[in-house]
């Protein structure tokens, strides 16, 4: 059985209500399939957005960059942030413009950041995020040196409160347009990989690797 | 020659300059390419974000959404909003984990909303929102009754600043990496169309348009 994320007004779906969900189970699998969320916070009575590729662990996401990016350390325990993850699935074409609509799958979090300082668990978390994008690609790569470690801010959202919303299923007319001679129906996206494309400077006789080639695969499938 | 849009310390790319532009041609690019904006907003002393559809005109951008939308109120005027398109393009693999990264497209836009209330500057608005997503549907779908009309929010978004950050190429590692045995290059996406799903009470003889196709067929070059 799936538990609710704690939601209070702030992340209630208020305006559809049946499209709102709470349980962790659709919320996590939403954070797991996206790849890049967007971030809100207020500095100086102003809203910022940033868009960072992230991945989740349990009730927390973890982003990662530059330490001397000002972003992230605005991120470090102070401000409030909002982060919004959205899977656009596909355009929903009724018969009248009015009903016109989109199906997605998206996420809202609400919570605090806290900047990682241990080095044990920034490598975990740098870990982590390589899995999230790439399997097998973290004991492919030449790991970081303690230079490059110390160079890397990863900042630990813990997530407070949060909801799904998700809208499937065909266009929604009304009763007497459903006679009209005008196609109806869904517009369905996907995200494909193309071939992958060698570094310039690639050396002789590196080629693609085996996981990542099974990992276009099951991503074009 | 393209003019720049205004950028003060808060719309400016700080940490790394060379990925900032600001120019207009290139901003209005990322947003007539982008479906989902982000948008950002402060209520309470909290960050909030709502990603929904839009669709630019000059140097503006709107957004809609039902009369009784709680968020769309919000942004009539009294806030200041931040709103980020972002396109993700390819995975960067570098040698070392280290310098892993992503090629995207991104803008981030700074401005206050404004509700239309002239019905006329509503109904060119959705036709303008609608040929952003699906050109050629406005005409063929039931036009709005009066009645839709008042029942649709539409929110004037005018941009004050704006920036763009690029990131494209092939990965940059340490000199010294580029002797390893480790494949390095782009996966790039691509974002396609699948083959459309009529509704299930699609009417019989009605099959789906030629601007339907051929926007398939476009987006899928």
């Amino acid at each position: 059985m799936s538990t609710d994320f704690h939601h209070s007004g702030k992340s209630r779906v208020k305006r559809l209500p049946k499209r709102g969900f709470y349980d962790k189970e659709t919320i996590y699998k939403i954070l797991d399939e996206g790849i890049v969320c967007h971030i809100s916070f207020i500095l100086d009575n102003q809203p910022f957005i940033i868009p960072t590729s992230y991945a989740r662990v349990d009730d927390a996401i973890y982003i990662h960059g530059a330490k001397t990016s000002r972003l992230l350390n605005i991120m470090d325990g102070r401000n409030k942030l909002c982060v919004s993850v959205t899977l656009l699935d596909s355009y929903v074409m009724a018969r009248s413009a009015f009903h016109h609509s989109m199906n997605y799958h998206s996420a809202i979090l609400f919570g605090t950041g806290e900047i990682i300082h241990s080095d044990d668990e920034k490598l975990i978390a740098l870990k982590v995020f390589s899995d999230h994008l790439v399997p097998g690609r973290w004991e492919d790569a030449r790991q970081p040196s303690e230079k490059e470690l110390h160079a890397t801010h990863v900042v630990k959202i813990i997530i407070d409160e949060a909801s799904a919303k998700i809208r499937t299923g065909p266009p929604s007319d009304d009763e007497e347009d459903y006679g009209l001679d005008v196609w109806a129906g869904l517009l369905q996206f996907k995200t494909v990989l193309l071939d992958p494309v060698d570094d310039p400077r690639l050396k002789d006789g590196v080629n693609v690797p085996e996981y990542i080639q099974k990992f276009i695969k099951d991503k074009n499938s």
